[in-house]
């Protein structure tokens, strides 16, 4: 019988991508050259792509596409899941299998002061992280236990779930072209954004910089806003 | 303090609606008529429904809207927005406000067998359902235990709701046109989707079938293939 | 045998509408109330209204519908399709029907300078506007002729209009809900815009500002930057 | 001065690429493998894609995606950005640059029989084919001098392009994953479909062969119906 663990990160690995800065440029250079093509650098793509952020032309960031493989808790996807534009799922089930024991639990807790869409985040005092990581195991326990019970009552895994708490991580693929993730991290990498949504806003921006050098740099640029 | 609560059922409301078959038709008449109208009666209007619906000709089906307005536990929330077309979600949110104690407590227990795609669901015995619910309401009650602590000590809501198992209610609104809701109900009002998932379908199909009558006439005698 | 006439307008009218400020505040709210409510204000309702667009909170925005059906030539029509999200079309076939020789003629030729992304339209000169309005009418003139030729062979249809050009009137269904429409303002309702589009748009704004006056005009105090 | 010439095809290139057979059924997988993973090979693979293919169960064939660059005349482009979910365009832009006097000429011009929805498309006689080849150079040489005139007397390319006909060839570039090529393929690569819709249609899928060779065959044996 396995016992519950805990992890205190998400985890993200890039599984497959294609594009880059110049696939962009192509795209956007349709436009004006039409069947023509021309002998283009680095730099002349660097200025296209600043000038298409700029001025919210977002088709030409369409053209490319990454998938990852992710390791997050329910709570997290369920923020997650609610970007439904140019993004694609595919999430650990809990009917087409059993779950694994395995929980997210914060490293340091959060106060929360300030009204609805202008709060203020601080890190809590240690007596406030042990008391959210005791009752965060307290339930766990209890929830995993509820979960195996009625497992070995012969009752369907897709009623033993409902038991689980949002903390449970669990494991799926995502995948974006440029402008999608470009929207999911003007959202998400932010300090408005829950805590561990900008964590994996980060491990998404990344990969993002590394393939997509220009267009990560202008979008960072201007502000943060998706065009 | 309020204790935990427990509810059956998951409870579906027409918030607002607007289009009719009449109003498909229209739209679906454009192609021949071009700006010119045509006087129709009804007979006319389920005859050309059907042919759209057998021909998948779905376009016609997007011009409406019909808003509900909903109580259903986490996990069939979380099925409901894989649903990603066509609609739009608000829903009420652990960051904004303190969750109520209500949970969902299935009737009857199910058991599962088959193979995954092809499972068989089967109403369990009294024994089964007596341990499911035994096991939901421990780890309920630990869950919203563990959720006041955690307030109590003054962590914030967004950290606390972590603990919370899936069979928590919560409300919310859903905005549909006929397309995506057909496309909703091809999927879950099925023998093969999750029961609490199809209970919510027939819910939707109630009002479909009222406000669209010739439509979901349609739908129903294509074997609810969504067009 | 019809000739060519001329139109110099697009029309645009509102075939049906559901959706008010309130509802978008209702769907808004549910986010701090959940499965409670409140009695509220029209200010009230202004208030939240501004605060949401201001701080881009969309999804509200998303519950209301409203279906124009409009008479504009293929040329519009071109710009107005590359808008996907949240939109609903059903246009005039030149497959299903023989089209009417009803083309659009600009009131005024426009002339264009400065760099891509920057281009500033003039008004042209009325020598401008007759050659171009010349131009355009023999252009006409040939093509519907060509129409009716390969239609008296007996070709297709679907293969007659190959000769039509752009600026053939045609008539079509759009629908959207007040987000999409907002995003399809944003881009349209511009100084950048081609001016029949702008035209088209402001004749959205007209019904938008009717149904939703609240949001309409916390949009314009955004600077028209869809939430 | 450039004179029109004449095309009798469309041309389709992959740009870029990424995904395979693999990578959907990884993505399948992780609803039942979780955080594991297990050694497969292509004949589970194949068997995996069948089955979901079968069972409408859409969501891994997401994970991927193709760009194409194309040239085609604006009637086919009018039907293809119809096509709004999961596929994304940038068009060779009448605004941005002078467009060139390329025009589409079908081989063969085709009669149409039948009702509306039920159309047969004949092959026409030579008499047929010369008398729609002779209507539309007609058309295209009085739309081409018309743009030039406009274009001389200083007007701007937006309005000089009202003049063209629907048989222009422009270029553009396309970016599918999986699944939304499958709903293109199903709806276009008929004999309901325009022959030139069936060709763009036909080539996008030989395509689609190459790099999704086992997803292609269960498409295929599944008779064309996208999951």
């Amino acid at each position: 019988v396995r016992t519950p663990t805990a992890v205190y990160d998400l985890t993200v690995d890039v599984y497959q991508q294609v594009g880059s800065d110049a696939a962009i440029c192509d795209a956007a250079r349709v436009s004006t050259l039409g069947a023509g093509r021309k002998d283009v650098d680095e730099d002349a793509d660097a200025k296209l792509v600043g000038y298409l952020m700029a001025n919210r032309h977002g088709s030409p960031f369409e053209h490319g596409s990454i998938t990852f493989r992710c390791h997050a808790p329910w709570f997290c996807w369920w923020d997650h899941v609610r970007h439904r534009i140019g993004i694609s799922y595919n999430i650990e089930s809990s009917r087409y299998r059993e779950l694994e024991p395995v929980f997210y639990l914060p490293c340091v807790a959060r106060t929360q002061r300030g009204k609805p869409g202008h709060y203020v985040m601080d890190a809590g005092t240690d007596e406030q992280t042990v008391a959210l990581q005791n009752a965060l195991v307290e339930s766990y326990r209890t929830a995993w236990m509820s979960y195996q019970q009625a497992l070995a009552a012969g009752v369907s895994r897709e009623m033993a779930m409902i038991a689980l708490p949002m903390g449970l991580m669990v494991t799926g693929y995502t995948t974006f072209n440029p402008r999608s993730l470009m929207n999911f991290l003007s959202l998400r990498r932010s300090e408005h954004a829950r805590a561990e949504m900008a964590q994996w806003a980060d491990q998404y921006a990344a990969a993002f910089d590394r393939h997509w050098p220009a267009t990560a740099a202008a979008f960072e640029a201007n502000g943060r806003i998706a065009p």
